[in-house]
């Protein structure tokens, strides 16, 4: 560290979430001789680690001369304290944007190339629009299975990864998502679990949904648990259910989702990279993939979701995974909540046998429960099925799902929301649609996932009749804000479509 | 603007360059009733204007309760002042990001969906991170022709257009560049509007090199003039040599180079949008596009120049403007002086007719001018170099720049450098070549184009003898702490080759 270009760093208090930022005034004197300006990318070292940062420029009231702001994140990446000095410099030439640049002009990049963009990405050395930029051009079906293949394994390369050694086979499941409700992964591990079988699963929070696993399983118990801790679950159970986030096995990965969310991007290359990477670096072995179709889910169409399997597959076998790809329904939400303490009803109510137990989550689940019995096994579906029944309704997966809770530190009580409204049909007849996205918005409003009881609790299933002034759906929220700011969304949306009866 | 969503707009002093950000604290009320985080996008309205801003969750320490901070672009784009009620709510839905993601996933936009989006860039509704995508997705050759044309009119459309009604004929010329010293335009101008043509040029700041024309002509005289202020100096002298950022003649336009140079992206389908979007916006009816080819320019090879010479000429003949493009050599940089005043320097020796003016910037600016006569008298370039050579020869061209100058607010004497440093060659033999980009980068280092006065004078040109400890060139720094910033990084780049005499 040069000591002329010295400053104090100083915790400006502000967070800029992923992308590093300090804040430096005009007249510093490192400014002006290394000509930063406003959205110059500096590399920011403090004697032990070095970060690359976007600088802002502050006026002179902002900090005394002599010091740099940082951001929360620049804090975090530096893990410095406040008054430490720090040394700013220009950053450093990244020589695989090159190879972004190449696929920008419609190259098809090596594996190479693949490592090495996935490697500065997960050192936190390319900058938001520059993962945009890489984002952009290999969506669409701009990347091949080759270079699929190598996105996976460099995903993989620059993360953790879990073994089993006592294990001979890891089992897992994963969603392609988009279906409101669809928390089937807590039966899935319940029974597959309970069968004997290892599954030691961890899921996201929600990004832009009302609830991911992660959420859901967080209001019934703790989900931040660390690898000693999975390791240690699973030893007791076979199982776990946390959040995998805290685990950090795909950090590139997480870095990428996150832009990939902020321009609605779900390239289907990335896609495969990001959910199988995650897989491997978990350790499984056998994995079924869920895939619902249906017009407002995230696949839209049949021949869409058959070319996702197909490549699914064909980039799982390439990296030493059994993958099995089932092609669902995916036209309305499943079960009746939506939000993370409701999901987590559901899915209690589905373990416990309960009366007012949702039929299509108990379905769905028994049905990929079923599935990985027949991989695991090699057995026939029919087996699986009758197999994954048994565990059910025999209670043995309730007993099971408590035992992973009492590991992950006890069953916790689902709170009640404080406040809710019934919203009632203003036509009657069967209800012939339910939009899954603006459903899923409507939760979001409400609350969902943040506050972990706010959502929604649906009364009515399509196919189902409806009178005027039936109550279609529940709507709970932990504030009055929210609950007037989701019900005046529900008052311009068009969720439900009721028809005359056919 | 509902009162339970006012928050007091606070200038917290932080410049976030084109991208607005608001600071609110994590425990305002709107950012948990909203559900805000970090990145959300929000529309942030005073009750007369509106923008859209990115989010930075702050401290308490930061705020007071109750108040917004906002960047300075959040300030200026709103015109509001501190102590101003703002509300904040979530961005609407920018409907054209629809057309972008349909060209990512590689289909043909329409004229319609270019149009919308290039709207909503220059309405400022995109993130940084939308406008990397639509670049990325259309650099490379992905824009067809008439995609170009489509994307060029839609930036005419969006910003202010000028109209000489008393000019039959509009003159312009544009460098594509990339060539340090290439400063003929203050030369053409002169020469094209004393002979009586009109020649209303507005130019470019740098924006990755030592120098743009408007830094070189600041250097002399006044350049930040308005649209009436434009109007009477073309009115008393034909000609004019203003910052076209001033004008904003393609707001979107601007927005786009931004983030494309963050990039270092150049994609052909936007850069002849932009060249011929702002040519179209000021009036233009013939324009020469000059550019240059050579191993270190921004075109580096004959085909790729004739390929975009031939979409600017079609691109121009669709919007109803002549172009006449020109692939010259791009192999050095042109004259001695690089930074503004070493290049203003140059243009004053040429005009005088100098004998230390340097012969590259005279023949190149006598072509381009000879090239422009060629165009709009339709006589033969021999002819329309004879009329340059008279006007420049005459001194005719170096009275209409001072008239210019006079008509712009009087000519500034030329500054001098603080600090000044002579390099000498360490070896003998033969200059053979010198890289545009990283001499570019050096007169930079050494301050330029932000001090006037900064960059560096060559001593010698390609293909002349070279003794060891000759001077090779001077290098011009406002600050000690710059000249050997820039001193440093000449030691360890190879900006020059020596070789033997052939």
């Amino acid at each position: 560290m040069e000591s002329s270009n010295t400053l104090i760093a100083v915790d400006i208090g502000i967070d800029t979430h992923q992308e590093p930022v300090v804040y430096m005034r005009s007249d510093c004197h490192i400014c002006r001789s290394e000509g930063f300006t406003a959205n110059s990318r500096v590399l920011v070292d403090d004697g032990n680690s070095q970060i690359i940062a976007t600088i802002n420029v502050v006026d002179e009231k902002v900090l005394k001369s002599g010091s740099a702001g940082l951001s929360k994140i620049a804090m975090q990446r530096l893990d410095i304290a406040a008054g430490a000095p720090i040394s700013v410099s220009h950053a450093p030439v990244v020589t695989s944007l090159t190879a972004v640049r190449k696929k920008i002009f419609g190259h098809k990049l090596s594996d190479e190339e693949i490592s090495e963009i996935v490697e500065d990405i997960s050192a936190h050395q390319y900058s938001d629009i520059e993962i945009a930029s890489f984002l952009s051009v290999c969506a669409g079906s701009r990347l091949d299975v080759d270079e699929i293949i190598a996105l996976t394994q460099a995903m993989v390369a620059c993360g953790k990864r879990l073994s089993w050694p006592d294990s001979p086979m890891v089992l897992d499941k994963h969603c392609i998502g988009g279906l409101p409700g669809n928390r089937t992964t807590p039966l899935v591990v319940a029974i597959v679990s309970a069968a004997g079988l290892t599954i030691p699963k961890t899921s996201s929070r929600a990004i832009t949904s009302p609830a991911g696993t992660a959420d859901t399983m967080e209001s019934l118990t703790t989900v931040n648990l660390n690898l000693t801790e999975i390791r240690r679950v699973v030893a007791q159970t076979l199982g776990c259910l946390a959040w995998g986030g805290a685990v950090n096995l795909s950090p590139a990965d997480d870095l990428l989702i996150r832009i990939e969310r902020a321009l609605d991007l779900d390239g289907e290359g990335q896609l495969i990279a990001s959910v199988l990477s995650k897989k491997i670096a978990a350790g499984s072995t056998h994995t079924v993939i869920d895939i619902p179709v249906g017009p407002t889910a995230k696949v839209r169409t049949e021949k869409e979701a058959e070319r996702l399997a197909s490549l699914f597959t064909q980039v799982g076998a390439a990296c030493g995974i059994q993958v099995r790809c089932l092609i669902t329904d995916g036209s309305q939400p499943v079960g009746r909540g939506i939000g993370p303490v409701e999901e987590a009803r559901d899915v209690l109510a589905v373990l416990q046998g309960s009366s007012d137990a949702p039929d299509d989550l108990r379905e769905r689940a028994l049905f990929l429960a079923a599935h990985l019995f027949s991989l695991a096994y090699q057995e026939p579906f029919e087996q699986g099925l009758q197999r994954a029944t048994e565990i059910l309704d025999s209670s043995k997966a309730w007993f099971q799902f408590q035992s992973i809770l009492a590991a992950q530190g006890g069953q916790k009580t689902l709170p009640e929301a404080r406040y809710q409204h019934i919203e009632s049909a203003n036509t009657g007849g069967v209800l012939t649609t339910i939009d899954n996205r603006q459903l899923a918005r409507l939760a979001k409003l409400a609350g969902a996932p943040t506050s972990a009881a706010a959502g929604l609790r649906l009364h009515k299933r399509v196919g189902e009749a409806v009178e005027c002034g039936e109550p279609l759906f529940t709507l709970y929220s932990e504030t009055k804000g929210e609950l007037d700011y989701a019900l005046a969304y529900y008052a311009q949306a068009s969720i439900f479509s009721i028809g005359v009866a056919s």
